[in-house]
């Protein structure tokens, strides 16, 4: 597509459709799509660098055995099929050029637009010590799920043959950082598989001997939840064996294990949750990012001092209610991309956006979970049903199969994780053999929550 | 375990358990696991480099992005969680050492056995042509289905993306090199994908420009089917769009594509089915293989002239009532460990081994298949209707739920795919950038059936 002739067709006055850009295909920029599905004279590109929307908020169960990765993934392409006016494109996006109102990919293409929506997310941030990532993957992506639970998993056969007790120690010990909502579902979830595993098909192991520490370097868990939530995160991870060691910090993290605080404590697996930034695209812009790299939007989500660009979710930043920036959660996300695609549709917006806040939640185990919804809580095993009825019902929504749905009241009922499949892929190969040698206190800050 | 020690031990007369060591937890190994499972008196190990077992007759299924890993693949833990007397090591074996009764792990560990099942399957053979392995895999393990289905993915993608007709062309062709079950399941599969993929996600691509050949080096395909089943699955395959090409030799295979006598075919992804030959397990007893590495074995399934040492399954010879050795399939390994495993129990043999011929099957297409059961033969939808039946309950067998039959008929009704999700996983940088320079002839005779 040649930006300047599409462009010039437009200003000699030929009727053409517009173009509406979408880069990001997550709960914000597909939500934008759907809104702008075969509406009138409007075509509509989404661009994403995998071909799947995925559906982060059970991203955790992936990465502990529970789910599938195709159980919580839906491609794009398929999400849209039903639209004739939309595309999409596999490609991964380099810059933006205002003036000329297009898009650059990395494979030297380019795209014109007239309307562009920047819904491009956030990625971990590891305050400068990228080298952690080797050892302490995050949870954004598939890929990273399954390196984690290819991790956990090898790291209990590895116990198993282990050759003295202070390597099988090593080996059943998890290290979680970051007593967010992504923290807290991890170190539940690693603890509850962990005593599962042992108890039913490791002879030699003792569930005494696992150990998960939920490392977080503020006052206390769950941070942006209400005090006596974090409490009872707190003492709910306990029972159920994880260590919560609050206002603590992880000083280094090597392959073997992480540095917490003057103790070197050895781990088979390590999983960051520590921290998120925005995506880079407030660099595409040359514009500064606010609050980790968001992009300000006003209230209409135009992007300030550029004509026809938008940005929504997590890579954009526009105050609440409160005058505080919204939190990074799928459901500003989705909303803005409601918002957004309705007025591109309709050419016009008629008031500023406004957020409704749906309630925050949190599982911590299998019968256990916390809510917000800012006038009241829940907390729970009433909590967990609620949250369970949510996810199954966002999950139908998602175009997500009645089988999940299914298999989780099947695992419920015995207890089992489907798939605890080992692929001897070359994963741990992507372990680079080096560390970063600087050293220096890791900010362990909690994450921001999502719905 | 020390296995100087506890043969002394057995030597003294102190009455101990005696140790079954099973190399190998496939379909063999793990029915003789079952069969020892709970026996007086008997110690069972079965080691394994994977932690799981695979239900490979649906693997192909998987690599074309209809099933999930973990839909057909079984934690081996849990399928012996119900043995008092089963252990599973997931370790690599490197050498057996029959006198010392010992079998000798990669990590420097060994394990002593006082009855030694060797059940180490078969692996792709390339004919001498390892650097072809790279840009073609074969479909053994998770890892490659995996591969296979990123492979396939994205070569539409970039279709999508393409500068050009040619290239466009190029990554819409795919090369399946064996006419065995295998390559027959794989073309009929990529082309009925791709043709769906096209229609209904792809609004710039032409299912006309959809291109799969089925290359097989020996006068038909399916060669160790009745002739007239041979013709049907051609005629088939054609009429849904794959070319099959036989009596031709593909001369080698580069990143872009393979050179078929005489011609470089460009092509965005090439599997491999052309032959398969024993594990190296016959390396580890020092003993010539026979017919592609195999082990020979009496009629008890004895290694000859080693005390104590059994094999089983793909890595076997044996010779059935016709004379011949008996083929690679799973229905084989599988009647051979049973008859093993209540061998061993008994610590007698009335008989001899005798293979029960269940009938051998290759699936073509969605509504086609064909079945050879010696004295009678069946094609097209009611083959295809029991070969449905038989891996239905096959899976179920193989403690596999109900839900893959559920997902089946879901996806038979609707023609979805749910599985059509490219992680961005370092995958495709496995992709070493060489090819062997060694040119020559490659064999593309038939794969050995399978059930």
């Amino acid at each position: 597509m040649n930006a300047s002739k599409e462009r010039a067709n437009r200003l000699v006055g030929q009727r053409a459709s517009r173009h509406v850009v979408i880069i990001g295909g997550g709960f914000g920029g597909l939500a934008c799509a759907i809104e702008l599905g075969n509406a009138p004279d409007t075509d509509v590109t989404v661009i994403d660098r995998r071909n799947h929307n995925l559906f982060q908020p059970l991203l955790y169960q992936v990465a502990t055995a529970a789910l599938s990765p195709a159980d919580i993934a839906e491609p794009i392409r398929k999400t849209l099929a039903r639209f004739k006016n939309t595309n999409m494109i596999m490609a991964e996006v380099v810059g933006v050029d205002p003036p000329r109102h297009s898009v650059v990919l990395s494979d030297g293409g380019s795209l014109s637009y007239d309307k562009l929506v920047i819904a491009t997310g956030s990625e971990y941030n590891y305050f400068g010590h990228e080298g952690w990532r080797t050892f302490a993957p995050g949870l954004k992506s598939i890929h990273e799920a399954r390196q984690i639970r290819h991790r956990l998993l090898l790291a209990f056969e590895r116990a198993d043959r282990a050759k003295s007790e202070t390597e099988k120690q090593a080996f059943l010990t998890s290290i979680v950082i970051g007593g967010g909502p992504t923290g807290v579902e991890m170190a539940g979830a690693i603890s509850e598989l962990g005593r599962f595993m042992i108890s039913r098909d490791f002879r030699n192991l003792q569930p005494d001997n696992l150990r998960v520490i939920l490392v977080e370097a503020g006052p206390r868990i769950l941070a942006a939840f209400p005090e006596h939530l974090s409490e009872y995160a707190r003492s709910y991870l306990e029972k159920i064996g994880v260590e919560v060691r609050t206002a603590t910090r992880v000083l280094d993290i090597r392959e073997e294990g992480a540095e917490i605080e003057g103790e070197f404590v050895p781990a088979g697996s390590i999983i960051w949750g520590a921290g998120v930034k925005a995506s880079p695209a407030h660099s595409w812009l040359r514009i500064a990012g606010v609050a980790g790299g968001r992009i300000p939007v006003d209230e209409y989500l135009r992007v300030q001092g550029l004509d026809d660009i938008y940005a929504i979710g997590d890579t954009s930043a526009i105050a609440g209610a409160d005058g505080k920036f919204l939190p990074g959660l799928a459901q500003v996300a989705k909303q803005q991309g409601i918002y957004l695609g309705r007025n591109l549709r309709s050419g016009k917006a008629v008031s500023g956006f406004k957020f409704k806040n749906r309630g925050n939640t949190a599982v911590i185990g299998r019968n256990a979970a916390v809510f917000d919804f800012g006038k009241w809580t829940m907390k729970g095993r009433a909590a967990w049903l609620l949250w369970a009825l949510v996810h199954v019902y966002l999950l139908i929504n998602f175009e997500k199969r009645l089988l999940v749905a299914v298999q989780w009241i099947g695992r419920y009922l015995t207890r089992q994780r489907g798939a605890r499949i080992i692929d001897e892929t070359a994963e741990e190969t992507d372990v680079a053999r080096h560390i970063t040698a600087a050293g220096g206190a890791g900010k362990t800050s909690a994450d921001r929550p999502r719905s």
